[in-house]
């Protein structure tokens, strides 16, 4: 199971049955459109809040999920959950609607990746038959909570990036039809002392790489092992210092090989500044677009390297820098149950 | 592995082999002094903010206990870590400062469990070799976070609770000297319609309940089979409630065997109102009074049941009622390595 420092190597290879990847209005304009199950057209989702609204994405991620995999929800002993919010309370009111148990998770926009990872595990130590993770942000609750309400119209700098409103779900399970599960790289939290908040990228880069590395010591895998590598949203400013910093550590980047869910949800005249981010961001596109891919035999070897800026208000307030941190999930399709 | 529904047991009983207690002045008062590790006299710890303090709490813990086990960071694969802080950034920058792979998990104050238990499982399907879980709370910044600046003095209704400042943290491994952990149930979230933030309490009673229910129900054990069973932090209100509702759902509670941490840890004389909570009021309770019992041969079999009341200060002004968690964690000791 465990290999070198931090990965772990799924022997049983849990199968993800069913995903699902929700979206807003702004997603619907997307580059990636076609790949959501759910694009709602009302940013306030028939809610009185962003909050309640970002709680709405997650249910529905959840519910699509258990429906494509043609489960009851009883049929799932764990719901392993995170988001953006203070205390995860997006994560712990869909649990209380769910009644399945709950393990709260806070990985920010790694989220994703923490849960499946822990998932994957959960599935090949037999301490599960079904397990649902996922994970919801919204643009409007996310820039309340982390920097200001949107409803002040704020200027932003170049290296902001948005915060995608969505959520996305999988339903891991021993056997199945879907993308196996082959290995999972835990993160350390690197923090090189960026202290912008609207400079996420670069903040949470250092972690993408600190964390590939891991993986590809680990397993003694690299770039060629894989069709393609995604980061989860270090956007352009990001993706740019990891193709430098990998390169400096003697890990040249395949161009075709490596991108980040946060350079491909949006259109390039989107005003998405740097480009995409949020725990849905990660977790929308893997779910969605990447798993599809997978399905359609455009890919078979896939490395989702999720991202997650570990900063609040407060630390910001306190002048502290912000620390990031990277979970690597492997994924495998040979079109076979 | 999976008994039941929602409870795993752990064929290899993995070993707490150190753990440790840290408290603040309070704490140094109360009815437990004597088996804290390390007493801080200032509640500031010598820090800037109380913020940072939390986390000084939270590094003394895991120091000490890396220390006690007689291993360096550097032997341990991973780190499970919560906290009540916005974004648990106590848990975050720690894992900073340590650098060992990092699971951020927020189960309010049943994080204790809720990470003990998942570092359970990692031994017990021999995903690490050593890991480590902690947890911490600070009065001052918990109170903060949640309702008031203590500094306002505001006053509070008997039902409210003191939030224990301190940290504690465990180093699991296969094998050693220590209690053994023998099983994991893992809570569902479960909501009565409280909506006081003064009387948590009464918010978690509920699922202390359903959690013991599940754990009795998958391991056909009882009140008979333990020594000692202690709820995380309900309080005397809530330890009330737990009673009664136990009684009424069949499970009449033998009054020497069933306790609180948060009626242990202080004096009568200390004004805590309905009794202590916190991270750390379980976290400090269970790794150094109880496992101190333990070791003395005065407890055999204990069950904690760590409870958290899920809310934010956000979920209470938008109306929202308090969820609650609860994880219950077994453990043994014989006294044999």
């Amino acid at each position: 199971m465990l290999r070198g420092h931090q990965t772990w190597v799924f022997s049983s290879k849990p199968c993800i049955i069913a995903s699902s990847a929700i979206g807003g209005p702004f997603e619907a304009q997307g580059a990636l459109s076609g790949d959501f199950d759910i694009l709602h057209d009302d940013l306030w989702l028939g809610q009185t809040t962003y909050e309640k609204a970002e709680k709405k994405l997650l249910e529905d991620a959840c519910e699509t999920a258990i429906q494509k995999a043609g489960l009851k929800k009883e049929d799932i002993q764990f719901f392993l959950c995170g988001d953006l919010m203070n205390q995860i309370v997006s994560s712990s009111f869909a649990a209380r609607t769910l009644g399945i148990p709950f393990f709260g998770l806070y990985g920010a926009c790694s989220s994703s990746m923490e849960g499946l990872a822990l998932a994957a595990l959960l599935l090949d130590s037999k301490a599960a038959k079904y397990v649902l993770c996922a994970t919801a942000s919204h643009n409007a609750s996310v820039e309340k909570q982390f920097r200001y309400p949107t409803e002040y119209g704020s200027q932003k700098p170049p290296t902001a990036q948005w915060t995608v409103t969505g959520a996305g779900a999988a339903i891991l399970a021993p056997k199945g039809q879907g993308p196996r599960v082959k290995a999972a790289t835990i993160g350390r939290v690197v923090d090189m002392g960026i202290t912008d908040p609207f400079n996420m990228g670069a903040a949470m880069a250092p972690a993408a790489v600190d964390t590939l590395e891991a993986h590809f010591r680990d397993t003694g895998l690299g770039f060629d092992n894989y069709d393609l590598i995604a980061t989860g949203d270090l956007g352009r400013v990001g993706n740019t210092i990891a193709v430098d910093l990998l390169k400096k550590h003697g890990l040249p980047v395949p161009q075709d090989k490596f991108t980040d869910c946060g350079l491909l949800i949006y259109k390039e005249d989107q005003p998405v500044m740097a480009g995409g981010s949020g725990c849905a961001c990660a977790a929308t596109v893997t779910y969605g677009h990447i798993f599809n891919r997978m399905k359609k035999g455009e890919l078979k070897k896939v490395l989702i390297a999720a991202t997650g800026a570990l900063l609040s208000p407060l630390t910001f307030q306190q002048n502290e820098s912000i620390p990031g941190i990277c979970y690597a999930v492997s994924f495998e399709y040979d079109g076979e149950g």
